[in-house]
């Protein structure tokens, strides 16, 4: 008898380490429109639509154990590089985004349909990491 | 007149770099019950609850660009480290995903209760990132 892994709800945080945190909030904020739910010298907490949040962190600011109030340590983490994130979008919203880019002056560095149908534009962040916005029509599950 | 940011869904993909694809798929799929969606020798695409896809990619296997069947390349991206992920859970299940860690034999590093009433259990996957399981109680949002 095979026991059933136990559930997920869905997917809460993802990080990103950069050089430099104003700099990278900044961008987030202006560009995409986060909210931000926490800052301090060490992570930019900002709230993404569907109950998920990304998180900023200062590169090489988590490698010791972060001692939290409700007993415990998050354990050290660190990463780098220009990484791939990516976030839907409601098709509907396709011409807009490409508007408020042009606008932002970021440029889209890349435009791909995909087989399914979707359209995906990739941007840049100030660290080089590379953002796709992606309308439904990418993976079997949306 | 300030524009008014356009709407995004949610989180759809995030990335991790690993070191052997095989390796961190196997963990994926076996310890948090992934689907495989797609997998090459570039990448595995895994599906993750809520609509988002949990993307390994091949340390150093995306510095070129990728092109696609629909025009356009997918630009360049990379990284590395031990990363911080977060997965949310249901609260009901806090207590089948601790017999279940036990019994695949992976250790939980850290356990965390914050001050909005989430827990969070930490483990590491195989190329040592950070991935967290919460319940809800972590974020203004969730």
């Amino acid at each position: 008898m095979v026991a059933q892994t136990p559930r997920l709800s869905h997917l809460l945080e993802t990080s990103i380490y950069v050089a430099d945190l104003d700099r990278a909030e900044a961008f987030y904020r202006r560009v995409l429109g986060l909210e931000r739910f926490l800052r301090d010298d060490r992570m930019s907490a900002l709230g993404l639509p569907g109950n998920a949040v990304l998180l900023l962190f200062a590169k090489g600011g988590s490698v010791e154990p972060t001692p939290t109030d409700g007993g415990g340590d998050i354990p050290p983490h660190d990463g780098g590089g220009s990484v791939h994130l990516c976030l839907a979008i409601p098709l509907g919203e396709l011409a807009r985004w490409e508007a408020h880019f042009e606008a932002q002056a970021v440029p889209v560095v890349s435009r791909i349909t995909w087989p399914r149908g979707g359209t995906s534009l990739y941007i840049r962040d100030p660290d080089d990491s590379l953002l796709e916005l992606a309308t439904p029509g990418l993976w079997p599950s949306w």
